[in-house]
């Protein structure tokens, strides 16, 4: 496993380094100095962090970890901060895709390789329960991973708020009744599209919080669209009305 | 292997009894009565036959093969000239989904499961060169690969001039650029989407012999849409352009 790493000095400076760091591992029961100083860096630099047995780690490394292990991701995460004002300098219009416990790495990186086709300009994942971004999921991209610009948030709740805050309005992607069809949802202006898994859907907060809800028009009962091909086909509606099509 | 067969009197004994077979594998160099009873049994069904050295019979069965192996599909195959008719005596408006050489069982399967849940009246697959439709795709599918109407055919050709005689439109899909853009494109009559592979694309005679060339915009210059996804993106536009949608 080349991107992972392991022991108190290397955890440590490669969190301070700020290197993608996907995930920190830290062993059950171990308490002092190390606990509080990686406790302390990971919440920091907003990296998730979970307590695993010994046996675990173990399992994973053959060296001595320490108590400790972390995960590289192969792509580097921005802010949302960061991004939307460079957007809108650039004169587009913005797009987003927020990505909700989308935990299967296919599908993840299926979603990522789409969004890079249809010009998304970041695919925002929360910072726990969402599929690594790791080399099976930049198989499924067909490399877009390496080219999208990925920002991973400590709640999805606080992302949508900072989103209307900041006029970009939130579509929420749903089976509801109350759902319109999403070919008569606006989607021309600055839109953040959100996704949730395919058997549950989105939390009921989630879309409350939205400002429109769409759902895909099904012929059929049959169970629904992969959650990828949803993605395709939320991104490919967005276009043709931003193409400026009326006619037909 | 529960879905293989094998040795003379069972494989003969199968196909006759019209058992849905997905190919004939036949022993090289294995002559007499049973290479031409074989031979033409598979030629009457239309039935895949494919022959292989030896060795490899032998490391699919550890029975005594004779020189014949048999796969059963989990589907059984329909004929458009059964179904046609069938959906037009139901009033409804015809939509099929050509899939000429998609290999990968997965996407395969996942275009199965978006035909199920956009109420396509039957996916149509060459006898050679498809993916099988075996335990994978029907994972893959959801399941709707047990529910939907799935066509073997000898040519893709002669189905697109067959198709069109029987004034059902053939839209190739393509990123050509004479293609105009999917939301451009007349769905709303009787219609059969052709899909080829992501590297290749489809042959430049089938693109030809189509009614209409469409293609999904992108927006950057990156690869292309997965082909489940594409395949999904055509599909939710035919049910836009059918449920009447006219403003936006």
């Amino acid at each position: 496993m080349s991107n992972l790493i392991y022991g108190h000095h290397p955890v440590v400076e490669a969190i301070q380094a700020g290197q993608p760091v996907e995930k920190v591992l830290f062993q059950q029961g171990l308490r002092g100095e190390l606990e509080k100083e990686i406790r302390h860096l990971t919440k920091e630099h907003d990296i998730p962090l979970q307590v695993v047995p010994k046996e675990k780690l173990n399992k994973m490394v053959r060296g001595n970890h320490q108590g400790v292990v972390a995960w590289l991701t192969l792509v580097e995460f921005q802010t949302l901060e960061a991004v939307l004002p460079a957007i809108l300098e650039r004169g587009e219009i913005p797009l987003f895709l927020l990505l909700d416990s989308i935990t299967d790495v296919r599908n993840f990186g299926a979603i990522c390789r789409s969004a890079e086709c249809a010009g998304v300009h970041a695919v925002v994942v929360p910072q726990s329960g969402s599929a690594p971004a790791n080399e099976d999921a930049m198989k499924a991209s067909a490399g877009a991973l390496a080219r999208i610009r990925l920002c991973r948030v400590r709640s999805m709740y606080s992302t949508v708020e900072w989103l209307q805050q900041n006029d970009v309005q939130v579509v929420a992607t749903a089976l509801t009744d109350k759902a319109r069809p999403l070919y008569a949802a606006e989607l021309t202006g600055a839109t953040a599209i959100l996704l949730g898994p395919e058997g549950e859907g989105l939390a009921p907060k989630l879309i409350r919080m939205s400002d429109q809800v769409a759902k895909i028009p099904q012929a059929t009962d049959f169970d629904s669209y992969n959650v990828s091909v949803a993605a395709g086909i939320v991104l490919y509606e967005v276009q043709r009305q931003r193409l400026g099509n009326v006619n037909l």
